[in-house]
């Protein structure tokens, strides 16, 4: 499995923060930070970059900004090899709130966009790389987009600047035949171009599709430490360096950082597989519901769940 | 995915009661039976058939045994289309604790054993056989096994009656790369042979090797409600039964048990992916000191447990 090209992301705040709206304290951002530059994580997502104006800070954390003085009084110089990555949502921030990256502790700006959005999402990517950042465009939820409009966008992309394109599975519903399938597609129409993949778990795949992608010729890999997430969480970060046993990577940092302060987390914030994800992984479907359900007290009725997802014939 | 083939054993009250000895009520395992009957599930392996002489009733539960009498008062006459199952380990049962299968509610006995015990199950698997019953020889803990010594039993196996063989990863370490070699091999060398796949969870990788081998030609395919099993647990029977989408399978009795049953076990065991069981399986060991490990006060202590594991310096 060894890879020199392998490159393994850490998105712990940047998605673990989805479910608490980035309400970390900075005890918490600096020891997974730390856990990242010892274990060798090439690079950590460390949140969003978005416009002040789009959303409060009396509602989110200062990783959903991810301004210069946060960052700062976490990594102060960065003086190591890792690379810092915010994401950036279509619409949530304007090219003017991105500073030039000579002036930002932020290596790297990730263009998240649906399929509808990629000519925004490549004039934003281009935005980013002309003030000097690497870039990648992360196409979500492609699980549920159509043949012909997955190829045109793939066509778009080939056709940029862009040097970096992300396999997304934001409803956890791929498995290994069809992240093979997509794989191939998105090097057939991109050869030139790094791919990249985000798992997510709700069919206990998120490992599995990882390692497959990674066969099948992605190389930038995303992972969470203990696969902190959006509802059924994503490629745990500890699994994917286990199984890499590759000697730049090192287990121990990880495992600190996760009895120390993901395991807090755990106990408070339900992440990981539970059946409600499974149920919307497998209908192919936007985890809202799932994620809406366990947060009520009908959390553990599974049955009820099921039948109001539609008595779909093939899950009766 | 659909293979007319295909057949799903439920193992929920034999795996899931090596957590808890067993101990299971009259009610939980005539639930899970009434849910695998109501969901289409094929087989149901309902416990071990072992000995009295080999282990006390004040330690275990009735399903150490399956005596005639306790599996009649859950299933009565069994009219249903379910088969019934029960594990037999080398050297926890004498040929004259097995019934006639005329005699038992049981359809099928699986040989559990290890390479070196090989010769001794296929005795037990033809004598088995020889009573009228369905049976199966699973070889456990492959991942341990050399080359040489593997050809060697799937040699003898494939010269035996025996017609179902499985392919057991006792310690979770197995990926797709390896369960596609395994599997490749048990066909080559047994191609008049149905192949079995029994997963552990180690790896968050249970799901995806049962059906990475089910497209490599595996038709016997054991999994658990919620996962419930030993240590880091099984492949789990609603994400394989919602996987499959083949019409004879039902989701809900499933997810009904799943809520009634299994959930209030799983507050009171901690079966499934925890960091323990992924440093066991990553370093291809028996899972044991993890779950020795996880009953300890020093559980959430992943470093200490893995520099007690070694240290290995792929995993340092």
């Amino acid at each position: 499995m060894y890879n020199k090209n392998i490159k393994v992301m850490d998105c712990t705040v940047r998605d673990g923060g989805l479910m608490n709206k980035w309400q970390f304290d900075d005890e918490f951002v600096r020891e997974v930070y730390d856990a990242c530059v010892e274990a060798g994580v090439d690079y950590m997502e460390i949140g969003y970059i978005s416009s002040e104006k789009s959303f409060s800070r009396d509602e989110v954390g200062p990783w959903k900004f991810c301004s210069e003085k946060d960052l700062r009084r976490i990594v102060g110089d960065n003086n190591s090899s890792i690379k810092l990555s915010a994401m950036a949502d279509i619409g949530r921030v304007d090219l003017d709130d991105i500073p030039l990256a000579a002036d930002s502790s932020l290596d790297m700006i990730r263009v998240a966009c649906y399929a509808h959005q990629i000519d925004k999402a490549i004039t934003l990517a281009h935005h980013c790389m002309d003030k000097g950042y690497e870039t990648t465009i992360n196409l979500m939820a492609v699980s549920g987009v159509g043949e012909p409009e997955l190829s045109e966008v793939l066509n778009d992309v080939s056709k940029s600047r862009v040097p970096i394109f992300y396999l997304v599975d934001s409803f956890g519903s791929l498995h290994c035949e069809s992240v093979q399938y997509l794989i191939k597609k998105y090097k057939e129409a991109m050869p030139d171009k790094v791919i990249g993949i985000h798992a997510h778990n709700n069919m206990q795949l998120a490992m599995s599709n990882t390692i497959t992608a990674l066969m099948d010729g992605a190389t930038m890999l995303d992972a969470t430490l203990l696969g902190m997430g959006r509802g059924a969480g994503n490629c745990p970060m500890e699994l994917l360096i286990a199984f890499l046993k590759n000697p730049k990577y090192r287990m121990l940092p990880l495992l600190k950082a996760i009895q120390e302060q993901i395991l807090p987390w755990n106990k408070k914030i339900e992440w990981g597989y539970h059946v409600p994800y499974l149920i919307t992984g497998a209908l192919n479907a936007h985890p809202r519901s799932a994620i809406a359900y366990m947060e009520s007290v009908k959390k553990d009725d599974f049955v009820s769940f099921m039948k109001e997802m539609h008595d779909y014939e093939l899950l009766e």
